[in-house]
């Protein structure tokens, strides 16, 4: 895993991608499938997310207040399914579905080796867990597997129903 | 414009397409581009979006409390573009790019004809506006152009590069 420099965080989730979020609670690693999320903010990056309070993740993402962001390319898409359809309560997805936590840099809550980027987090505020389920997270350290070039990621329309990355546009724009 | 349950306004937002964001003040239309986007609930549908301070909208949206989330399917990506790269501030935006304001049914923002989903939002929750520019939107009506079948959405990468949908997979999920 190569170290990303943090201004270009947002290049990755701006585009809406699914992702797997990852927590540790006393020593013990958990992954959720997860959608709603947004860029908040370019550097320090900041990201909301949605962690319902239904989800094994939401007591261990509060009480830690630490997590993981991997983003899986579609080659991974049935994995992401199978890991959105069960839950950490009964259940070590990672050896359910063959997948390899690594070792952070910053968080206890483990990297995905299979995922072709990886975001460490902290969570920095907390107002509208109870209103909303709602975290703030701020991206304290980002990686990606240059052995993944061009990953295509997947986009949940709902009931199992994925849109891949098809071809790249490129426009002139000031936007960043 | 067809209307859209609103159980199902999910489906068109999590994905994380690109989207215009119409507002209107003293009569004055106005149209910005956005990707900094979340679903929050599902029903109520309640969407988490960023407008910077520095955006001319964010004046509006504050004081009306009232926005129009539009989605746009690729064929609009260079109009897209051309939004996102000018202020409302001195140039009316859709007299100058060809898109069409259509009366909305809850608030005085505008559809827009050539997108192919429209949604009318009333801004419920500013509590995080003064720290983050996040404003917490309620979708109260939804529309879909049934002319427009199967559109692709685009995701924003950075700097006018736009990923457009591709293919479709259908996996079997219990995730709604």
């Amino acid at each position: 895993m190569k170290n990303l420099p943090l201004s270009k965080v947002y290049q990755l989730l701006e585009p809406g991608p699914v992702v797997l979020l990852t927590t540790a609670r006393k020593g013990r690693p958990n992954v959720m499938t997860m959608s709603w999320h947004m860029m908040m903010k370019f550097e320090p990056p900041l990201v909301a997310c949605i962690v319902s309070g239904n989800d094994y993740s939401f007591a261990a993402l509060r009480a830690t207040r630490e997590c993981v962001i991997a983003i899986p390319a579609s080659r991974l898409a049935s994995k992401v399914v199978k890991v959105g359809n069960c839950s950490g309560r009964d259940t070590d997805k990672f050896k359910a579905f063959g997948l390899t936590p690594m070792p952070a840099q910053d968080v206890k809550a483990p990297l995905i080796a299979e995922c072709f980027a990886n975001l460490e987090c902290k969570v920095t505020d907390t107002r509208l867990v109870n209103d909303y389920n709602l975290f703030i997270l701020e991206v304290t350290k980002a990686w990606t597997d240059p052995a993944q070039k061009n990953p295509r990621t997947i986009h949940h329309q709902g009931f199992g129903k994925f849109a891949v990355d098809g071809k790249t546009i490129a426009l002139k724009s000031k936007m960043r």
